[in-house]
């Protein structure tokens, strides 16, 4: 059945106009405030010929205007196509022509990148200060919104070839932020820093709770570790978001007994924490919970609560409560605890698939399951553990790498003949992204110099840190790629 | 989209296996125990045939086994009539009839009112115990639900004539529960003492947050103020639902700063309390949430936090997040700020209408708008105040009065235990209002002496021009006064 709810950032602005909504920079916004404001900037943007279903990118850093533009654009029903700040100017690009928005939103810290844009992308570019210059025209703001439908894209690479955009809904984030209070609670009292980004599931899913729960976020424009500290003390806040290098940092400056009684969650995204840090947490008093989730689950699907984060050590918990898991075999079928399998899942906050990609789409979500492709089991008791991450996903400080979309670049040379791409064990990273190179023959390719070709074409953090030149790469008879037997040979040296 | 989520006890047994979700008469079951035990049950009921969309009547008290029942009907996608255990053995059949049950499932205490169904009643009709004699078939309990199903149906009087059925969906109890979570929070050490009747909303929506939030019920078999304030003690209950009459009685027996701390929430429902009585709970530190709610919306709709009952007295709050409010006129137009008409309500909780009664659901709802047929008025602000039921509407010389507001004002006389207000017929004015009253013990009333003190508070015309001094007022399990009764009282005497 169609269910239609009140406009979110409408609603919770008459519900508790007075709380305070957002912390910025040492000011505070409440929720009748953001609410105006973000009336304002969408009468901006009507005048610029946003209305319902028209489709806009925004190239946004963490800031409260950030925050302010991307509820404007909800509250219209125009959906946002929040992009990645670190991608180059080409892979922009990309993404900007792919999801065919009808104008670009961006902030004057990307100018070089959009200069490059500019000179092919034929639609609206429209930088933050120049669209608050701009008269305010009748805001014709919903007041209600369609669960089923998009209010936000977001790219993920997977597997092969290009990024796809994923569909995210009202109904997937209002059930997101709804499951992962009936996990963890919900206090009016609760405030959640988010030093995360804003243009990840991870940091806009935060914004989503905000409203919905009638809570305060205290926004960071980047992560460090003391000012985090700082504010959770200074803010009373209760929960926060993270990726474990994010908590090594913070749990390395932390002292025992520094954390407040009053902080109850820190939410551990983007794989799992080794022992040696949940011990340190333990001692520390760090409330972890580790999770699993994706951009295709608009968050977090699955959270291990602490009591367990010792015990299940290297789970991610079990699936929340309108949420689903299997594990399945290579002919789909379901298979026992304890089995390895594809990690499968169902539920409401589940995409309804990738932006005009109906093969793609049909291939990943069969009867109501979304194929992760993360390979992983379930244990007796039914705590899920992951494995791999799909299909050699590497994970470096929070930011998800694909390598074939590395291997792609790399092959694009015209010196190098093949390109394999892995994940390299890194303590500050996690993971970086290192490349084995089969360089043409007579060629003479040097480290810098493929660093330098790969810089212009990749987000930084996507650019490979180690690079191994062999003589061949490891290929099946289908000639498909064995990343696996990279990294069982990087392994080896390493034991 | 059809949304499907996890077969509610069972997602909750497996999340939170060991935490207590029940205490009955002192005796504590684990979410593990009452799904195990209500599998037990469902498989009972599946060998006397009942299976998914098969229909079940209950006539069950606030009893632990009656929660069991009611799960392993859940369960089995069975859908549950639960009826109202005061009625008549000839209303009762009346719905059992109208709603076609496939079989009656009952407990020994109502045996004389089965003697009676019995005589003309075609299907089974079973006694619990006899049930739990039976063997245990294989149960075919559901792994998911599907939110527009239809789990539950409760008969509500309305305005004229017979009972309607109200279809209540697991979608309208899910989001009930998600959205009085959101409103008044959650934590895992909540604790809910439920000493309404689960064959109301008001129960039966406890038993639906407990499965939801993984969250403790106390049960009592009826209600007791002595018996309420001690488990709020011994038990560490949280929240707790009641009306006002309950509320008048919790408040007299209870000490200032008797109520402990962790006590957040007395949910108040069935009408406005008076002022009198809010100002005293205030003084003892009751929380008391005002609400406004009926059978279709499966619970609370609208809800006032205590730091408006005094500022916004009488007043029963905002529609919670995902529900909204409309005034409507007599052409059905949204009428301006305090302008009375009638409440018109939308939201997921809302019903999709009256079982077999085509007629009165598309009368009832439009546009996905459910009037109500109760009157009310929105404040500047918002706040929703409810003036009366339409049925009780007394015109008087043209004017309206609503017997609510009369009867706030008798009850805040200090004399008076209890006063219930009609219309009685009159040649000059059509219509006057007239008061029965339930005095103190031991005080001396007389007519004049209030007739004095109401028209310090009322307009004339709302002064009653009638009094009736009696033992108690006619009122229904949930203790809502029973007006209807009171007026065939009085036709009764004029024929």
């Amino acid at each position: 059945m169609k269910q239609l709810v009140p406009n979110f950032l409408k609603k919770r602005a008459d519900l508790t106009p007075d709380r305070v909504a957002l912390i910025f920079e040492e000011t505070n916004y409440t929720f009748r405030q953001l609410f105006e404001y973000s009336r304002e900037i969408a009468g901006q943007l009507c005048s610029i010929g946003l209305k319902k279903e028209s489709t806009a990118g925004v190239l946004l850093s963490n800031h409260k205007d950030s925050v302010m533009i991307l509820y404007a654009l909800q509250m219209l029903g125009v959906r946002a196509v929040i992009l990645n700040n670190r991608l180059t100017s080409e892979e922009l690009l990309w993404q900007l022509e792919d999801s065919e928005v009808d104008v670009l939103l961006y902030e004057n810290a990307f100018a070089n990148k959009i200069t490059e844009i500019k000179k092919t992308f034929p639609r609206a570019v429209i930088e933050k200060e120049e669209l608050f210059q701009l008269e305010v025209a009748e805001a014709f703001i919903e007041n209600e919104f369609d669960l089923d439908d998009v209010t936000t894209i977001m790219y993920t690479s997977g597997t092969t070839g290009h990024p796809k955009g994923v569909l995210q809904t009202f109904g997937n984030h209002w059930w997101s932020a709804t499951a992962s209070a009936l996990n963890i609670g919900l206090s009016d009292e609760d405030r959640w820093l988010c030093a995360v980004p804003i243009f990840h599931i991870s940091g806009y899913s935060i914004l989503m709770k905000s409203v919905i729960y009638g809570m305060t976020v205290v926004l960071h424009q980047t992560f460090n570790e003391k000012a985090a500290i700082e504010d959770i003390l200074k803010y009373r806040v209760t929960t926060m978001s993270v990726v474990s290098t994010m908590l090594l940092r913070i749990n390395e400056r932390l002292e025992v007994n520094q954390l407040p009684g009053h902080f109850r969650c820190m939410l551990l995204g983007g794989g799992p924490a080794p022992l040696s840090l949940l011990e340190d947490c333990k001692e520390k008093g760090i409330p972890v919970y580790q999770s699993y989730g994706m951009t295709e689950t608009a968050s977090q699907f699955a959270t291990l609560a602490p009591e367990y984060s010792l015990s299940k050590l290297g789970s991610a918990g079990k699936a929340l409560f309108p949420n689903q898991i299997k594990i399945i075999g290579k002919n789909g079928e379901e298979v026992s605890n304890h089995s390895e399998g594809e990690i499968v899942v169902k539920g409401p906050n589940v995409t309804i698939g990738y932006l005009n990609r109906v093969l793609e789409t049909s291939e990943s979500i069969k009867n109501g399951w979304f194929h992760t492709g993360d390979i992983g089991y379930l244990d007796a008791e039914g705590f899920l553990y992951v494995l791999d991450r799909r299909s050699d996903l590497i994970i470096s400080g929070g930011e998800n790498i694909y390598p074939a979309e590395i291997e792609g670049v790399l092959m694009s040379h015209p010196d190098i003949a093949d390109a394999g791409v892995i994940g390299f064990t890194d303590s500050k990273w996690g993971q970086v992204p290192g490349a084995f190179i089969v360089a043409k023959g007579n060629t003479n390719l040097s480290e810098g110099e493929l660093i330098e070709f790969c810089t212009k074409l990749l987000a930084k953090y996507k650019v490979p840190k180690v690079f191994r030149f062999v003589e061949e790469l490891p290929r099946n008879a289908s000639k498909k790629l064995l990343r696996k037997n990279l990294r069982e040979m990087v392994k080896k040296e390493h034991s």
